[in-house]
Order: C-alpha cells, then sequence, then structure tokens
C-alpha cells in the first residue's frame, strides 16, 4: 500500500486559514536549540569536563551527537580544547566528522597528528573527502602522508591532485557506478546484489560504450520502477549533462542548479567517463560561491571566523590599504576647494552627505549587479538593458533623496544651500547607478571576479563625485569663491 | 564489468604536473558561450526573428534548447517580447520552463494569460511547482484559477497554501514513496514495478508504521544492492532527519547541508508523514538564502534585475532614507567644530578618510559575523571568542593603517596632525571591529534578520565616531579651538 501523492483529508485546511508557526514545532532538545544550533549550556558543560580532564564525561557528552554535531562541537571550543576533545573522543571522531569540518580547523587538527595517523583517516574517507584533507596539509606532509597511503588510494589522490583546485577533477568521487550498453533492468539489479556495497552512495547508474564513454544515464527509481527485460537502452535518457575534469566549481555549481541534477558524470579530456559529482558536494559548493560575494564585496577575503589571524589581517589589511588609496583621491578633491570651505564652514558639514548616499546608492547597484552576474542572469545579451534600468532606478532614488535633503538644508541654511546639494545629489545617485553596473561588468568581461575588486572603485568613483558636485555647484553658484 | 571505484592507470599523472585548463574543454556550441550562457548573438537571432514576427524561424531557433535555457532567454528578452515568445513556441511552453523561470517574470507571463491557461499548466507541474506559481498570483486570479485546478490538484494546493511562505508545508512535494513495514525488498520492488511512474522522481523510500508515522527510510541503491528476501526494516535507517511542516526553508537548507541529505521526510505536528523535501528543490533556497546577504546588507531588497521597477524603488530608497538619517546625524558632529575646521581647512580634507575607512573595516567584520550567523558558526556559545578574535583583527589593522596616513599626514602638513589622525585612526579601526560583531549579534538576539539593518548601524557608528575621534583629538592636542 505504498503511495504515490497521498490524498491526505486530514491535511485540507481552509483556503484562507493559516497555520501558525508554534515554537514546540521545531527542533528543541536538551543539547540542541530550535535552530538546531548546539546549547551554550551543553558546550560550556563539555568545555568544564575537559577543563576536569575527565574523559569519560566528555565521551557520555558527545557519544549520542551526529558527525555533523561533533564537527560543530569541535569548532565552537577554543583552539586548545580541540585536539583534547579529539583524544578523548577519538573512537567517535569518524570519517564523517573530520569530512565536515571547516578546513581551517580540520587543517590545524591534522598539524597534531603524524602523517601516518592522516593516512589512516584518510583511507576510511571517500576519495573526494579524502583529497579535500591531503590538499591542505603543506606540500612536506602531503608527501608524508601520500607515502603513507595504499597504492590505490594514493594513486586516486594524486590524479586528483593533478587537475587544479577548485575544478571537478579535484571535487569528484571515483566511485560510481557504470554498466556496458547491452544490459537489462535485471542483469544490471542482479549484478549491483553481487557487487555493489552500501558504503557508497550513488543515484544514478552510467551506460558507457566499449571506449569508457558515457552514453546514458538511469535514475535508480527509473530502474525499480521498470521491469527486468527492459534493456538499459531503452530505459535511460541519453541526454545527459557532462562535466568536463577541468570545470570550474563554480560552473559545476551552477548547472548542477540550472539543469537541477542529482549527480552527473565527469569526463576526461577524451570524453572518458572518470568520475561522477553528486549533489551532497555540490551544496557545499553552492553554498561557499553564494554567500562569498558578501564577503568579497566588503574586501573581507574568506571571511571564516576560523580562518588564523594573520590570514584574516593580511587579506583584509589590503583592501583597506585599496580604499585609504581611494580616500586620498576623495579628499584631495576636498583639498581643490579649501578656500571655499574656510568661508563657509557649513560646506564641510554637508558634503560627507553627499559622498554617503551616493557610496550607499552605488553599493546597492553594485549588489545586485554582482549578485546576476553571478548567476548567469546579467550576461552580454541584456547588459544595455540592465543599465538602462539601473539609471532609471537611480533617478527615481536620487529625486527622492534630493527633495528630502534640499528642502532641509535651504530651510536650515540658504535656499539656494538647498538647490545645490539637492542637484549634487541627483547627480552622485545616478553616477552611482551607471557606476554600480558599469564596474563589476567591466571586471566580468576582463575575466576578473566582479565581486573582488568592484567595491573599491564604485566607493571611489561616488565619494570623488559627491565632494566634486557639491563643493563645485557651491562654488558655480556663487555661495563660496574657489 | 560495472566498476565501483575505476582503477583508471592511464589517469595517473605525477604528482607534481598540473592539468591546465584549456579553453576548448569547456562547453561552447552555436548557442552557448564558454560558461553555458546563451551567447549574444543567438539571443538577438531570436529577437530579430520575432521582430519579422516569423513564427516559424523563432520555433526553429528555440526547438533545441533544454528547458533551463528556454527560460533563459525568456528572461534575457525585453519584457514586451516574452509573451510574443511563449505564444510563439508554445508547444515548447513546457511545465519544466515554467518551473526555471524567475518568479518576477512568471507573474508577469501567467498576467498575459487566462485563469484557465494557468490552470491547465499548474496541473502538469508537480506540486510544489504547482504551488510556487499560484502563490505568487494576486488573491482574484488566485482564486479563479483555483476554481479551474482538478479537485485533488486543487485540495493539494490549498493545503500547501495554509502554511506560511517559505515553510516546509508550502515547499514540500506531496508526491512521496511510503510502504508499510512488513514489506521486503522483493515485495517493494515488486510494488514499485506494478504502481510507481516514471513521472516523479524519488531517491528513497519511506517506512511507515499503521499511524503513518516514518519509522525509517531506505535510499535506493541500498534496496538495488540488496537480496529480494531481506525485510526493509532489517536494510532501512532508523535514524532520519523529519522537517516539522512548519520549519523555514532556511533552516531546512541548512539541515540538508548539515546532514548532506538527498530528501527528507516532512511530517505534520502529530509526526505523520505528509511529504517530502529533494535536495534539487533545496539546492535553490541555498543559493538563494546564500546570496540575498550580500543584498540584503547593500539594502538592494530582493535585488531581482527581473523585480519590477516601482518595488526597486521603494525598496532601496527606504534604506537610502535610513541613510540620509545617519549621514545627518554624522555631519551633526562635524557641525560642533565648525570653528576647528574654519581654523584648519585641513580637517575637512582629511576627516572624510578617518569615517571611511572605519566604515570600511567595519562593513568587513560584520559581513563576516553574518555570514558565521547565517550558516550557524556564530552563536551564543563562541560569540565573546569571537568577539576578541575580532578586536584583534582591528587592532593589527588599525595599526598598519594609522602608521601609513599618521606618516603622510606629518610629513605633508604636521608631525602633530600625523599623530591625530593616527590615533583617531587606530581609536575608530577597533569601535568598527567590535560594532562590525555586536550589531549583527544584538540584531540576531532581537530575533531579526541581522543581515537587514546592521549595514545602517555600523556605518552610522564608524562615521561618526570618525569625525569624533579625529575632530576631537584635533582640539584636544591644540591643533584648532573648537
Amino acid at each position: 500500500m505504498a503511495e504515490d501523492r497521498i490524498p491526505d483529508d486530514d491535511l485540507l485546511i481552509a483556503d484562507t486559514g493559516e497555520v501558525e508557526v508554534r515554537p514546540d514545532d521545531r527542533v528543541d532538545d536538551e543539547r540542541h536549540d530550535q535552530e538546531n544550533r548546539l546549547k551554550p549550556a551543553y558546550v560550556s558543560a563539555v568545555h568544564i569536563a575537559l577543563e576536569a580532564g575527565d574523559k569519560g564525561a566528555v565521551y557520555d557528552l558527545v557519544e549520542p551527537l551526529h558527525a555533523a554535531d561533533i564537527a560543530d562541537l569541535i569548532e565552537l571550543l577554543d583552539r586548545s580544547e580541540r585536539a583534547q576533545l579529539a583524544s578523548a573522543i577519538s573512537d567517535l571522531m569518524t570519517s564523517d566528522v573530520i569530512a565536515e569540518l571547516n578546513d581551517y580547523v580540520r587543517e590545524d587538527l591534522m598539524d597534531t597528528l603524524s602523517a601516518q595517523a592522516v593516512a589512516v583517516i584518510a583511507e576510511q574517507l571517500d576519495t573526494d573527502d579524502a583529497v579535500q584533507l591531503i590538499e591542505d596539509l603543506d606540500e612536506a606532509d602531503q608527501r608524508a602522508v601520500m607515502a603513507e597511503l595504499e597504492p590505490e588510494t594514493r594513486a586516486a589522490v594524486s590524479s586528483a591532485l593533478a587537475y587544479p583546485e577548485e575544478t571537478a577533477g579535484r571535487l569528484m568521487s571515483r566511485d560510481f557506478v557504470a554498466v556496458p550498453e547491452h544490459m537489462t533492468v535485471g542483469n544490471l539489479i542482479d549484478f549491483l546484489r553481487d557487487e555493489g556495497d552500501l558504503e557508497h552512495d550513488f543515484f544514478e547508474v552510467f551506460i558507457i560504450d566499449e571506449g569508457h564513454h558515457p552514453v546514458g544515464t538511469c535514475a535508480l527509481n527509473w530502474i525499480l520502477t521498470t521491469p527486468r527485460s527492459v534493456r538499459l537502452t531503452d530505459l535511460m535518457q541519453r541526454d545527459q549533462t557532462l562535466i568536463p575534469v577541468t570545470m570550474d566549481q563554480e560552473e559545476v555549481a551552477l548547472m548542477f542548479q540550472k539543469y537541477a541534477l542529482i549527480s552527473a558524470a565527469v569526463v576526461d579530456e577524451s570524453g572518458r567517463l572518470v568520475g561522477q559529482m553528486t549533489v551532497d558536494d555540490v551544496v557545499h559548493i553552492i553554498s561557499e560561491e553564494a554567500g562569498e560575494d558578501a564577503l568579497l564585496m566588503s574586501g573581507a577575503g574568506d571571511g571564516d571566523i576560523n580562518e588564523p589571524l594573520r590570514e584574516a589581517f593580511s587579506s583584509r589589511v589590503r583592501w583597506l590599504i585599496a580604499n585609504l588609496g581611494t580616500a586620498v583621491v576623495a579628499s584631495s578633491i576636498i583639498a581643490l576647494f579649501g578656500a571655499a570651505i574656510e568661508q563657509l564652514v557649513a560646506l564641510a558639514v554637508l558634503m560627507p552627505i553627499v559622498a554617503s548616499i551616493g557610496g550607499n546608492a552605488g553599493t546597492q547597484t553594485m549588489a545586485v549587479a554582482v549578485r546576476a552576474i553571478a548567476t548567469n542572469q546579467l550576461t552580454r545579451a541584456n547588459t544595455r538593458r540592465i543599465l538602462w534600468r539601473e539609471f532609471r532606478v537611480a533617478l527615481l532614488n536620487g529625486g527622492t533623496i534630493a527633495a528630502l535633503i534640499g528642502v532641509a538644508a535651504g530651510l536650515l541654511f540658504s535656499p539656494m544651500m538647498g538647490v545645490v546639494i539637492a542637484l549634487a545629489m541627483v547627480i552622485n545617485i545616478a553616477v552611482a547607478g551607471l557606476a554600480g553596473v558599469l564596474v563589476p561588468v567591466i571586471f566580468e568581461r576582463l575575466d576578473q571576479d566582479p565581486a573582488v575588486a568592484s567595491s573599491v572603485f564604485v566607493t571611489m568613483i561616488t565619494d570623488s563625485m559627491g565632494f566634486f558636485a557639491f563643493l563645485g555647484l557651491a562654488v558655480a553658484a556663487g555661495l563660496a569663491p574657489l
């Protein structure tokens, strides 16, 4: 009595009624809060047990956790406590825990282990996770660990490491199921019962020709709903998305999203099947790629709270120095108008407002453009239309803000000051709208990541234009001398 | 000869050698560029054929495209051309195309169709996609479309609409496979061959008790690799992640990521199985949730390039007005120091530098904190540690920038000016580091989305503190009078 589409009458609630979210519907136990995070009280219980050196108590506390939660717990602890915890719960430190750990935390933990111990862990991992573990080590450690691996694992890992970072070749799993064209559904099931293991999950079976080239793919649910006698070549989908082994992870992620893939075949330069990518690995990439733009735009580099202090400093200070350069450019424009400011201090009071709102408007447009470029929505085919759209949004925004500040400045200072600041505001917000689209688009065409450097340029343009338009118009209007 | 882990000797490339990404390895055909986007030349060919009214030519151009690419093409065209294209290729406008369309574009397109036509499309969609189509319509249209639906679809859609937006109840699929506990692998396969359809993909089978409560789950690959005689209860995994029907989509997405799920059972208030969520739907949520923080932080609202102009204006201008308020606060601090600026115009020239770098440093820290909160990495259990970490990064950054600007200002203006600006810079960057963590953390504790309003507050703090510290120190040092 399996059901496909259960017509569940009890569930039919009146069209208009809304179901309220009650707090007690949510995850909530003695260890997790409602949002499925470990409770601070639980984390400090572990902390106290570690401090007391009570390994038994630590073990009892951690034992009921899921591997992903153990990884979270390790990340939440102080750096000094992490190795201590790992040794107290050594048999709970499964490959799943290691695979779920934040890259920086894992690297740090691996540094405390011998090459042999790391190799033992790598052997238990899926090849793609083993690669991730080993690629983070420095070169000497990498070589030491590789030397300790079984030949088969070593071969898989070194073949992965031969591909550039963040490509399908690095990330793909070398565990997949591929069968020849002549098989029937029955043959396949018999084969899987004989040969398959329960260890490696797979979601589709690839059909390959004699040259190892994929010719089609069968989802497992198709196989399960089809009589034994049907030939796989009659069931399979011929039109499949193939991932070239050198494809960048960002493009892989976009492919999975665009075509709603669960898994996909990875092929080498000659089109032969060499691995598969599965969606559970790709979700991490999607989340990382979508989330990193906010960090890159703010100049926060990797922006991981587990990043070592020195790396966080060096990636962020670089952008602050760049920002220092652009701020100096903007302030040299102010210097041109020194006499005007000396005469009329109100100019110094009001000028940061024009620059600040312009910067904000530019950042809004830039964030929209960067996101649209990242999701392949803003392309050469519609750049002109989007530029025109953003320019109109900017004029509406500029008009509104100009009216507000113009009236206020007109009343507080002088009517002419109101006109000057309103005009400067419209000009600066319009320029911000254009720069917010053009700067990321230009970086993209130059094959640079538009998220990385757009912010510095957009801010420089809006700051400089804000000071120049406002002070320049004030001088032109005769409010102050040049 | 299926293979699990193919030991593929040809693939073994020397440890040290790197494989270069060659442009010709990538997707590239007459319609797609290397990054799998539609080529501008192709889009304008469609545009020209539409303008000429040549439906046959349009059809021939579009016919070879995948559904997801047809959706992309519609989005790339001007608004006026979209309905025109849809009518020219009506039999290619499958439910897959509709499901892949951007929300705004779909809504716009649906507005051009009759309720009956929309109902016909909704019937072809999976229930979750039908819900997405119908929930976007305004209330009158919603009712008209609902009236045209088959009773079964209407029941499913109205039960979904009874749940709040962005909850599992709205998003789940009502098509899933659930079987009773007594079944064996053989029974299940026989049942699926009799009853299953090839239309709805599924990745696991849920085992339920007599009360419809899920008791375990079997991945399809386990079923395929297990002999017919094994009981499902012996094969299934008892420990499964259940999604409450009222769970917010953001939490669902985090669950899928944390536990690497492909699909998961959705249960109602009494723990009965009512639907499933599958990862192909969740990837869109993951991408949306991760990507929206950059947009929210910049105050760009939904930030979708297909959003109607009026909505884009109203969501953005709101934040610009808020920013106007905070800029006025900062500029009122400048007004306090009018006499000082009149005496020493250099202060007006240098003060925006202190405010700007502080703002940038605050935004960096804030972006890191917001991302860490969104991914459940920054919780009550480690807030103090992260605050301390960010403060130390800020001191390092502040020291570096202060040294640079201090020396420059010391040489260009006066040694005391160098000291003043350096001190002000350290103070402002340190404050920025603290505010960058505390503001989003406080919003989170107040149950507000930290991405939404943090930016305005952080900028206000860094702007005001920048002006106050710099101008105040200048007066205190005797560089200028108050």
